[in-house]
């Protein structure tokens, strides 16, 4: 099979594609049966009425920003092409699935299976990475319907907790400013090994600066951080020599000695990279007060504190531990489809549809346009008419769009 | 390397091991370097002081139990010991390690990581599956205290997580009684691909009967299932004839007829594994309505509801969605070693302990019973004095145990 092609255009900001990142580890589990046994048999139902090859079109969209913020950031994207790419059911998948699909299923449709790849399909997005906001389509889908529908549980997968924990980590570096080191250190609560893995990853795109996490280090070229022992005081007990060797203003009464010999150590041995966790004793009256005296020490050699650490409540995303991404048909044979609802945020928006991101005059972005495809482009210093899809105290807007209006970036992957 | 001798003792429940799991799929991403870089550090400072060989023993456990309950189920130990049998760094490994530390580190250092397996360590462990409480050692890891040390963040990634959804998982079960199927439908929300897979087999352990997860039951062997089509009524527009097949007493005004005749497709291809999801359109007004219908029809046919399934809370564990297992030295040299804190929870029991499960004369468990390895065992029909290691109102307990008292179960692994 020969390589995806793929497009990227020049980001928003102008910055290099996907943070230098390469992906060179993806997960051996990534593969066509990592999906719910439902895209199975609706792949089935699709072959068995003759339209497993009608064109569709699918969109991956959210419906609300997570963690009761304003602003996702898209991530995952080149884990679901990297998946695409290589999709080919095994003979081995194939055996499994004759296992759990019913007896009576036509043998002409393990045939058809084995023929599937990504070869068929076109896949348009936005670039991974970019700052989007509900009900926008991030990832589009082109390409016969019963392939399209197998991607759905593997896309959702790798978009859900990938854009989740980058949003999170992107939130932290907002509070924090720009200037402080912000350092992933949540693996050993993560949940599992990927998890792990992914977290590490997307924070990194979210703007954090490193991990503790070596196997990403070495996977996926995340500058590595070391992280100070809270253990080393009770395997270290040799510990007076080091205290001779520097002057403390501390009284060494009210703090534990073992932790500030662990952190002296530690700042001995990396004087450039000195990292301490304050929480051993007790962080007011031990840990910060060793910490304290270990820093003045090492700025008296012209060093500052400029790097915090962030575990389980970065990786797991306490306060929201998942994204409502969603995958739904929007065209069939070209004619647009709708999901209906009563309940008015699950309807979906049909048709295949193009996005601009249009900025105002003084540069900054005003409102993501989502227009059909057939519709005119929108042009700067002309007035259109927007409409909110679903909220009735926001459906009209008057935008005077000025020159710098912009495509809203997009990849185009052909393969 | 031989293959590690495993001693399975007969489990509390005299319940087949680990449910007859087997594991052929562990991630490929569980490998020495899955860990945090001050892992190494702190191996690196053992090696330069001499003291990476003494005997150390660590152990595993959990300070509280989650989501506010009264017990955890203890998993992930399979996932531990594969890992310990293949540990070993590849040269790759070695050669990005070398990029990460300190120029100045001294090379004799890697040569000694080279030589590192797990040929001299000692796992004891309560088995996986078992409940079990705060404070005991789930894992008891002995030997050379660096290649110990080397272990903590994988531990604490495979148990943590694995142990939270299994505990979440048997609550579910615990709240829906015995007779219920529940069938674990988290995959497009979990965190990554692995976070997927390693729910649905903790959630098998914990009590679930199924997946919807295809890779989950090629692997592990849990059974798969079928969820139903919410985007069927998108996709088939044949379905006059469908309705004419069967007699609805429903008004179809009051309710989605694609929906209904989703349902109805479905259940006519698997009238013995009927599942719908009833959320599409209207849960009250619709999904109920057609779904009522639907098993009706299926009822008249011998066929009756028992089987839910459960999604993104079940396996994101939003309640709590991390477990705070951790790795802590308890004897180094044959000395005990205490981790103190002004935090009382935090301090550590030292030393090298032995549990036995305590059960009273009617057959149910009393407590955990703790005590040091020189200790003589506890007695049948004899008094001992028990002492709560930190609670005030807790301290004493007298207990009567009868002729039922057996060991805590645990698994005995050399390698």
């Amino acid at each position: 099979m020969s390589p995806a092609r793929v497009t990227i255009p020049q980001s928003i900001d102008g910055s290099p594609p996907c943070n230098g990142l390469h992906m060179n580890g993806q997960d051996s589990l990534v593969q066509p049966l990592l999906t719910d046994f439902y895209q199975i048999t609706m792949c089935y139902a699709y072959w068995k009425t003759g339209t497993h090859n009608e064109p569709a079109v699918f969109d991956v969209f959210f419906r609300k920003n997570p963690f009761h913020g304003e602003f996702t950031v898209f991530a995952g994207l080149e884990d679901c092409l990297r998946f695409v790419e290589n999709f080919k059911f095994s003979q081995s998948d194939i055996e499994y699935v004759k296992k759990i699909l019913p007896e009576n299923a036509e043998p002409a449709f393990y045939e058809y299976l084995e023929t599937l790849d990504g070869s068929h399909l076109t896949i348009e997005a936005v670039r991974e990475g970019s700052v989007v906001f509900p009900k926008v389509p991030l990832i589009t889908i082109y390409g016969p319907l019963a392939m399209c529908q197998l991607l759905e549980t593997s896309f959702l997968n790798l978009v859900n907790y990938a854009s989740l924990v980058a949003t999170n980590a992107a939130r932290f570096r907002q509070a924090s400013g720009a200037k402080l080191s912000l350092l992933e250190f949540g693996l050993r609560r993560a949940q599992g090994p990927n998890g792990g893995l992914t977290a590490s990853k997307y924070c990194y795109i979210g703007g954090f600066d490193g991990t503790s996490n070596v196997l990403a280090g070495k996977l996926f070229g995340i500058p590595d951080t070391a992280k100070t022992m809270d253990l080393f005081q009770a395997s270290i007990e040799k510990r007076t020599w080091l205290l001779d060797q520097m002057a403390w203003g501390v009284v060494q009464s009210e703090v534990s000695d073992g932790e500030l010999t662990a952190f002296v150590a530690y700042a001995i041995a990396f004087p450039d990279s000195f990292l301490a966790l304050i929480d051993t004793y007790d962080v007011l009256r031990s840990g910060v007060v060793n910490f304290v005296a270990t820093i003045m020490s090492l700025n008296e050699q012209k060093h500052e504190i400029n790097a915090f650490g962030v575990g389980t409540h970065l990786v797991t995303c306490q306060k929201q531990p998942a994204l409502g991404c969603v995958y739904k048909l929007v065209a069939q044979s070209a004619q647009p489809k709708i999901k209906l609802s009563q309940d008015v945020t699950k309807i979906t928006i049909p048709g295949k549809k193009k996005c601009y991101r249009i900025f105002g005059k003084n540069g900054s972005a005003i409102l993501d346009l989502m227009m059909l495809e057939e519709e005119p482009e929108p042009k700067p210093n002309e007035q259109i008419l927007c409409r909110h899809p679903f909220e009735q105290n926001n459906q009209t807007a008057q935008c005077l769009l000025e020159r710098r209006l912009r495509h809203f970036v997009r990849i185009i992957v052909v393969i």
